[in-house]
Parts: C-alpha cells; structure tokens; sequence
C-alpha cells in the first residue's frame, strides 16, 4: 500500500466514484431494507434522516472520492532533510501510519469517506460502522473493494466488520499487533467504551464546547455578525458555539441587540444573573449548561469581569476545540491566544472556519480534541506518520 | 508553564545543575541508603550497577541539565504559517503537550534527565521511578523542585509519585481528564503493564530488534566495519544490531571472516543451517532467536535468498526501530529504505546512530517504537504538540 504511485491511486479514486454512480439503484435498495428495520424498531426521526441515503447523496460520496484524487499524496514528502557532521545525510519522510480502525455510527456516506481517504494515503483501513447501516455498508464497500480488487490491490487493504455482533469490538481493540491506530467517530458514550477497551493508540473527538469572547475593545457590530454567524449557521456541528463570554464593561451595550437577534431566530438563552439584569427575558443558566455542547439552537452566556477569567472559563469548562476573541486589542489578542489550551484559536473570526476544507487542507476524517499526532482537522497528512531515513558512506559510532 | 521565556527556563536549567554539584553529599547519602536495602533483598549485580550513583554519574546529570539549557527551546516555533482565499491566516504554533507523566525503573538519573527535558519543553510532569531508588529520586527530586519554587514556577510543575506501593500506578494511568501522555521506560513487562491498564495516549518503546543485511552489491569490506560497529561497540542498548542478514551470494566470501572477528571478541554466534556448513563452529539458531533483543554479546545470522526475503524477515521478526542494508546499489538501497517499515532506516552506517544527540536533535527522553505522535528519537520537539492559531477580520462563515 506504501508503495503505490499517486497516479495509479488518483485513477483507482475516480474508478471508486464512477462505480458508486453506476450502482446507485443497489445502493439505495440495500439502504431502503436498513431504513425498513430501523423503521420497524421506532428508531428517532433525526437518527433515521442520517441513515437515509438518496441519489443526491450518492453524488456527493462520489464527489468527495474526486475530490480526494485531486489532493496532493502525502507519502514521500520529505519533512525535514539535514546532514550531521559527520556526513550522514537524514531524511525524517513522511510514510503511512499503516492500518487504521475505523468505528462509526449511523451515516453510511462515511463508509466511502473513510475509504478513499485512508486509500489515498496509503493506509489499510478497517471500518466497523454501525449495526443499523450495516446493508448500506456493506453495499457501498463491496462496490469499492471490488474496484481495488480489480486493480490488483492487495486484499487487506480495505475491511469491513460484516456483523451486529457487538462484542466484535471489544475483540478488534485488543489487536495492537495489527492494527496502528483506531478512530471513533461518534458520541461520547461510543468513544468513552473505545479508551476503556482499547490497547490501540487512539485519536477522538470529545465535543465541540465552543465559546466566542467578546472582548471590552471589541468591534461591537463585528462581534455581532461573528457570534450570530457561530451560532446560527450550522448549530448541529462541533465547531459551532455553544457558550458566549462578553466583558463586563460592553455587556449592557452589547447583549441587548445581540440577545434580541438570537430570539428573533429562534435562539434559546441560558444566562448568568448579570445578563438577566440586562437582558429580562431569558431563562437561567446552570453549571452544567457551560459544560454542554448542545448541537442546537441553543446558547449559554456568561458576563466576565476580564480576560483573565475569559481564559480561566474556556479552559475550565471548555473542550479545547475552537474559541475566539473578539478585540481591537493587539496585546489582549496575544494573551487570549496563547493561553487559552484549544486545538484552535481565534481573534477576529467565526469559530465555524475549524474544518479541513476550510483551512486549505482538504477534505477531513473529523476534527481531533487530543494533544498527541493530530489535533485540529485530521486530514491526509494527520493519517500519515514518518521514518527516518538514513544515507552513509560506511559511518560507524566511536 | 507554556509561557515561561526561554531565558527565564534556562537560568533556572543551569540553577538546577548547580544544586544537584553543591548536594552531591546529599544525593550520595540517599543512594547509599537504596542501595544497602537493594543489597539486603539480595538484587542482582547488574541491576544494583545501575541503581548506584556516584560523584561522576552527578557531575553528569548536571552536564545533562546545562546542555538542555542550551537547546532552542521548541515552544512557540511556527510549524507552518499560510492565508486562505477569504483572508485568514493561520499560524500552526508549537505548544507544549501540558502534563506527562514518565514511568521508569532503576536509574535514578532519569529523574533529573525527565524534569530538565519537560521544563524546557513547557509541561509538568508527573514522575514514578522505580520502588528500589525512591530515596535516591526523591533526593534528587527535592533539590530541583526547590529551584523552581525559589523561581515562583507552579507548584505543580514537577511532581513525584512517592510512595512504594505498586497500585499508585493503576490510579494514576486512569487519570486522562488531568494527564496527557504516559512515557513508560524499561522493561517488557512494565511496558505491556502500563498498555492494559492505561487510558492515556502512551509514547513507548518496546524493543530494539535492529538487523544489518549485507547485500550482494555491498563493499564487503565496509560491512565488516559496520556490522562489527552496530553488535560490539556497546551491545547492551536498543540500538545494536541483534540479527546479522547476509544474501546467499556474498555469504561465502564474508561470513567467515566477519563470524571470526566476533569471536575474538567473545560474541557468541546463533546462526542457521547454511552459515553453519560456511562456518562450523557456532550456535544453531531457533525461531525465537530471531525474535529476541539480547541486548549482550550475542548476535543471530541468517543467509536470505534475496533482498525481498531480507525485508520480509525484518518486518516480520523485527520491532520497527533500526535496520541497516550494506550494498553499492542505489535501486536495491531505495526498495530496503522504503519497504523496510522502521522508525529508522540505514544505508551504509551502523544502526547505532539512531539517538537523539546523534541526529542533532538534542538530548533525548528515550526512543518510540510507536507509530503515532513521536518514531524514532523523542527529543524536545516531541514533547510538544501545535494548536492552529488563527487572525482574521470579521471572517464568517457562509
């Protein structure tokens, strides 16, 4: 896998899209007999809107597998390249991570993502997606898999965990002889069984408790076009906000306008007892309510008395996704993006920017909220590890 | 922690180096006490060897902390730094990984190496040596700790784990809402221990199986040097040669000569059944023999058929840390580099340059088998992870 040209990969992608297209009727027969049961077992209607597919869809994996043959191979890309003083010449080079575990949950379109993602860098991937969409599943890989089939790619290169049968996990997370790294993608419960179970190095997604600061040197229209754009545009996603900070000094400026927008959309509000002086018509804000991630129309606020206690909140009771300042003030900026321990921070921008796509590097398998290999977007190059590589003229150590 | 200066962290480097000089009767008095309880439980020679401290091992523990001094400190260093098409930059900064917590067995040095690489990399760590030396560590401990509290550098930025009982450890590997990496140093067993139990992403090294394979185009004369070098230059570290590979071509020319050399040096051969019709007087070699890090005079050979069986062989019976391929040939050296799936991989030197100082990274806190976060070498940069820090102007997202 390693060893494959980007040309022979970019062309096995396009092949991989082509087929998905061509089979679309098979893929949406095996997803209408999912939807069937799921219907018959009274699953939520939000679980059942992931789970159906629909041509539009379809088109959209297909898409996305084009899009990743126009990404840019990661393997082979040469880090860092120096000579030691004795001549050797070292070369840290980036190579695939080797075999990845993929579990998922209901949304079969990330049976073809994580495919051609790991595919095109290099990897072998073994996916486990959910019970429920185990017809689609399994109907989207066979397409794929006979596609590498075809082009003589070896037959480990892609796996899919054929069965409800939950206990096939706890068996697949104790293969660290195997398999390289293991990725959950899902809830809180799925990834907290994962770390319990797993002797596989991991890499997850907690939550995407996200908070916009507004600073008392904020652009006050600015702050508020950022704050409604972090809230509103997508509320279901991890990098939407969930809790707003605002300065004590622009609060009773600020929040008026601002609170009376979000309820204009429709915008839930739970706040502290200094912004229900301010702003009356709001219910009260818990503990618990700033350390949720909603994914909804709905929204924690907080007046704080400085950036001092700005940091301290976020990094209390945050999740170390995205979080952001909004301030005129260069030296505010600074500390607020120094100290505040998230994957990404901002000053002056929506913290709905942390994506793959939208920071430039490509199409993503999720977005990490660990510290160690990848954090942020995790992306082509996050799915790669490196070797380094050694040139000597017959050096021995003295 | 993360925002000390470097100026600030070295001074306190080179105070801390200075304490453990100015104590030396101090630590040495603590050590004689481990060390006639060692003598009294009746501990092994070799093991006692390494658990004693003298005013040379003292001096250079402190010569460790002012080299660390003198290290670019990693923090703040910008990995990459780009715009997007709607005008956002951002920066992928350096940062430390926040709390680490080292666990490791005899040598009462690494204490002092483990907190001078953390300070200077900006993380706390958590420190668990082993029960036989915890008076030494503590001793140790104490002195720089004092360094730091006279500095005003948190309480919690150096801790030590005192106590003897061994089911601290399955506590302390639960706490991943507090700690961010585990580095476990030493032995299998405390390795494997530290896999089952833990629910913190681990750093760890296993083993170093690390092979040379002479090929049928190498300088024969060259591989001597190399091979002799990488088996008998220091052969109780990770980076030794424990498995001697040779193609079928150029065994009759080099074995004998290369097999005599290592027996005047007292390696005791363990070779397979073709080396043994080219030189009579060694070892048969079992399977497990080539699984196996002897870390002594003890060296396995094997005569392949091709450089195909030799990668094979190093893949499947080596541990991914170092391996070595002798030959003038510039296809065959390019197929070993790319297919051998090691942390580090040689043409023409000896395996013994995989290290952290001799790569020019610096000190280093021990050598990753692993795939994720850190292969190879893990010096100060490895003790680091990155956030993406991002400037923008208003930017929101449509």
């Amino acid at each position: 896998m390693a060893q494959l040209s980007s040309p022979k990969k970019d062309a096995i992608l396009k092949e991989m899209a082509l087929s998905l297209l061509k089979n679309k009727e098979f893929i949406l027969r095996a997803n209408k007999k999912d939807i069937a049961q799921a219907r018959r077992r009274g699953i939520a209607l939000a679980f059942l809107e992931r789970l159906t597919l629909s041509e539009k869809r379809i088109k959209e994996m297909a898409e996305c597998l084009i899009q990743i043959s126009r990404l840019k191979d990661p393997v082979g890309g040469v880090i860092k390249a120096w000579a030691t003083p004795n001549g050797l010449r070292i070369r840290k080079v980036r190579v695939p991570v080797g075999v990845i575990a993929i579990i998922y949950e209901s949304r079969p379109n990330v049976t073809s993502d994580c495919i051609g993602l790991a595919f095109k860098s290099g990897n072998s991937v073994i996916l486990r997606g959910g019970s429920e969409a185990l017809t689609s599943n399994l109907a989207i890989f066979k397409l794929l898999k006979a596609v590498l089939i075809n082009n003589r790619i070896p037959e480990g290169a892609v796996s899919l965990l054929a069965t409800a049968d939950r206990s096939a996990l706890d068996v697949l997370l104790k293969q660290d002889a195997f398999i390289d790294l293991v990725m959950p993608r899902g809830g809180e419960g799925l990834i907290r069984r994962v770390i319990k179970l797993s002797r596989i190095p991991i890499i997850k997604h907690y939550k995407g408790i996200c908070h916009v600061y507004v600073d008392e040197e904020a652009d006050l229209n600015m702050a508020q076009n950022i704050c409604f754009n972090a809230k509103v545009q997508r509320p279901g996603v991890c990098n939407a906000m969930e809790s707003l900070l605002v300065h004590e000094r622009v609060a009773g400026r600020f929040l008026p306008g601002m609170l009376k927008r979000f309820k204009q959309v429709g915008v839930e509000i739970r706040a502290d007892a200094v912004t229900k002086r301010i702003f009356k018509d709001v219910e009260s804000a818990t503990e618990s309510d700033y350390r949720t991630e909603y994914l909804d129309l709905i929204l924690s606020v907080k007046v704080v008395k400085d950036l001092k206690q700005a940091i301290w909140h976020i990094n209390h009771f945050g999740s170390h996704h995205s979080d952001a300042i909004v301030t005129d003030d260069a030296a505010t900026a600074q500390k607020f993006l120094k100290e505040v321990d998230s994957a990404c921070v901002y000053v002056n921008a929506s913290t709905r920017f942390t994506d793959g796509y939208q920071f430039g590097l490509g199409a993503e398998i999720g977005i990490s909220t660990d510290k160690l290999h990848a954090r942020g977007p995790v992306a082509l190059e996050e799915l790669t590890t490196y070797k380094y590589v050694v040139y000597g003229k017959g050096q021995i150590r003295t």
